[in-house]
């Protein structure tokens, strides 16, 4: 099982790669697929805007072309999940999301899923792929700590704001999960779930164990709708 | 009022700009806006995939901005709505997609909308997007031609299959109103609901309607949740 | 183009009348129908209750038939619609509500819509109707002023209360965009916008833009479900 | 316990009351409130239109004010429910009407229902209102025997094709139980559902038998709302 | 009609019982089905879990069992409707829940119902219940007092906490009828009515209602999905 | 990493323990969570009434509580989930179910998603479970293929339903992903997705995929609603 797991970063911050990197350790096994931790250096410092999400496509798509032999999955680590869908029509291993694998496994966790974003201009585009998903029968609320993907580096304003919108939530919106809306979150899993006594969902993490389970099983790799065309 | 509602064909295809050309005509009024139908050279011959959807965005943004100082308001003719939430991100004027004005349209015309796609990959794309409109409980059902955008040049083939699915949509989904789901069915509209016996929607004509009110009004040119950032 | 489109105001009160036609002039084109707004005198005053919204629908079908050969489509001016869809089964005229197109034209605007009504009593008549339009996904709260259709004429205690009504639909609900819900609102459409930095739907506008679409393109026309009976 | 159930058939056809009667008359109890099934001489002799529908809603607030005093609940009964939202703003007595409390009851006897109409038009008009109810995510589907109210006075062509119908519902729709869509199919209730093997509810027997309850209860009196304005 | 309704209150609190014996008293008749409230001697004090909801199937199947032969029809007497499913499907006698009932029964009073939980961890009970009913788009909220089923004994206690939670159900919720979601709140109805001002609905008098019709009908004893099998 | 996965088959068919831990033994890893798949003695030989369902929550709470100390994670393996929300109570360890994970799976790999049920009475209670997952929107629908637990030891037979089944929901109903709608279906995944061409998910593969993440991570191992109560 020597090809590897690819988790791409879009946004072209290293230091959020590393977070990521981190996150995912305790997944990775001595027999398993490896699982390397890869930053779109084309991409911008945090993807925040539907341009960013679109202007990143064709880059994202152009490395995972170049990657296609090695890989034996694919995770997008943004959670907007952006090129999931024409990756998929392009690649034929697993492609997997965070949004979705976030989003999907808070449902296993709680009846009503809360989601912490960066921005009140993410919020939008969230509610629009949740519609897509279909899940709002199950949505609480998106609510943002109004930081930019840049600004997350401070680490101590960051966790002290996702712990009051984790709080409103809860308490007003009747959230009983949440769900981390932005991959460099990752490190502020614990500390969150500690304070809020309610699950906290990491959404790559949640991603990276859904491609694990792929590639061990060997399906999923397909492209979406495939058999109909 | 001398400034310019674009209609923006995203493919490359001058004989489907040309398609909608024709079908807004009906629209232009000597003291109205004046309704300019361009064609996007880097597009591909036709929109099909998701990849194709993501791709022409980067150059539909550039062409865009090029207009914006001449534009009133921006029309983007591609059932998809390749770019429409960049685009109004970026620009001051309203951003209309053919796609989302076509089926609200249709909503207005009968209780269940029906959709006729060019092919079935198209198919799970429609569905997303119907999702994230928060349509569904509307939605009778979404059948393709199985004919690519250029195949669509063949009239009398083409709109022989139109009939076809739409008799199905009709009989057998319970559709009461079809929305045709290419830009480049523009001239089948007419014969289409003569031969179904209901309404049958054009979505680059719905959606030039729309946007012709927005700028007599001029009002629905800031961007979307742009108040909440 | 000699046939009118009939804005109805189905309430009583002309100077409701002569307000949405201030609404509507800039809609008006040298070579397009003319738009006239009639007051329907049998009308109460304001329609407040379910039972007045019912109690037009015969009158209003019996002045619609009288101005049946000489329209071109028909409007009509209250947010619960009344008399619709009886219309669109007595006329071969486009028929058009306020609260339909106002609603769908918001869809186009923002991901979530607030609606302003009058009275407490009109709320559960709006929701059974959003329902059946099956837009609940995309609806974030409908609030009213207090205020009964006539008492609309204090401008600066109705536009006070607008701005209130409108901030807690924004900030509390997550509205980004907002639908006035009474034809009787149309003159506070700009300072509301202005004071809540998102878009502001004045519905009347957004139904005449649509019907001017219908008339000139030429279809629309034929009752809802025609084809099928 | 001396105040009756008005039970009100709002079109002109003698007969169609007779068979509602004889419907209820299970009802009756001894020391129960007096059941009382009415025909609304002013209405059509059937009602199949929206423009009935609404037509109606006058002489039934009329005969209903007329009844008020002796009344202890009114129940409409034709499966368009007219007249029950201004009615239960006019009166202080319980007010059901079968649709609704025929789709209720169905909720209870299985999980997807299907509703068989008298006419192709009427299809359109019950899903606005199964969506103004809420109930899309349980509904299987609504399809017409194609006869009009007074039609079905031909009791065994009219079985054949409610059994046909019928089928489909259960067969092809995935319906386990069926609503019949028109007072005046009462008396086909027990060989329709033998035939089936399926649940079918007779509305105006739901809506009596919680009209009962209302009655002996003493709640459910107050106006819809009323307790917000 | 010597055939007894049995009331099963599921939880072991006998004074449970006789409330709901209380409750449901205006609705036994001469003529019609004796109603029997019995207590399950096997169960908890309280059913507050899902393994409590779970735990009783059993025992109350057992019981059930028993009675068949004297039963007319059964009702279950607890707001998570344990073993209703299963006892549809032991029992040829029809079988009604409370929870179901009651909420139906709440559609039919208000647009948007609103819910008084005991305990906190009842709620996401409750909307998976509500989610599998379909009646997520009539739903304003749930909301518990805190207390357990044997503290609602202290009446002064929960009557002041039911008020306040009514209150916020109605006020920042929106709800226009409320439905009291445990049977052992049965004799504050009245009361919390008055104070609201909006309908409140006690579930088992809802399901007794609907069971009596059933019975006097002789329709609706058939296992769910029965001719499906 | 010494304590263990159980997978636990709720009844008591042997054979259809052996076929679950062929399926997930690609899931097993040297330095990852031992994975023990059990038979509960005291189940019935397939669970296929609701009555089945609930009637094995106690003995399966009971096993689960003599493992607790050694498990690290449990699967309840049976598509209605059963005992899952109470075990979730009691057990301080994640606790997946096959259907919830199987269903949410399918969410990943395509838009609409079919479900291959044993017998036609077990799709009404798939019906509620989906809807109370809330996943309405993304599902195609649900046949069966008409045979029972047992009767899937014919493997021949079996596959040649299944196909036919996968068929439909493909051709006729637009699902482009199916999930298997059974533990004991595990050893059809392979040639089933092999015929027809789009992704076959088997729920125990994707329910333990999910669980060694859980494990791994540390994570998810709080009861649902927990910090609520």
């Amino acid at each position: 099982m020597s090809k590897t797991i690819y988790v791409i970063n879009p946004n072209s911050t290293e230091s959020i790669t590393a977070g990521i990197d981190a996150a995912v350790t305790p997944l990775r096994s001595a027999d398993g697929p490896p699982i390397a931790c890869v930053t779109l250096a084309d991409g911008p410092p945090g993807i925040q805007s539907q341009r960013d999400v679109d202007g990143i496509v064709a880059p994202l798509l152009k490395r995972a072309a170049a990657l296609e032999d090695d890989a034996a999955a694919f995770v997008i680590a943004c959670f907007s999940d952006p090129g999931m869908y024409p990756l998929r029509e392009q690649s034929n291993r697993p492609v997997l999301g965070i949004a979705e694998c976030g989003v999907l496994t808070a449902l296993t966790l709680g009846q009503r899923f809360g989601v912490i974003a960066i921005l009140p201009t993410s919020i939008p585009r969230h509610l629009r792929y949740f519609g897509a998903m279909g899940v709002n029968d199950r949505f609480a609320a998106d609510l943002s700590v109004g930081l930019g993907v840049t600004e997350l580096a401070d680490g101590e304003r960051t966790l002290a704001r996702m712990i009051d919108v984790g709080r409103i939530l809860r308490d007003v919106h009747g959230a009983d999960v949440v769900v981390m809306g932005c991959a460099g979150m990752a490190r502020f899993r614990a500390p969150l779930e500690r304070e809020l006594g309610i699950p906290v969902v990491e959404p790559t993490q949640a991603a990276v164990t859904m491609a694990i389970g792929r590639v061990r099983l060997g399906w999923g790799g397909r492209p979406l709708g495939g058999g109909l065309s």
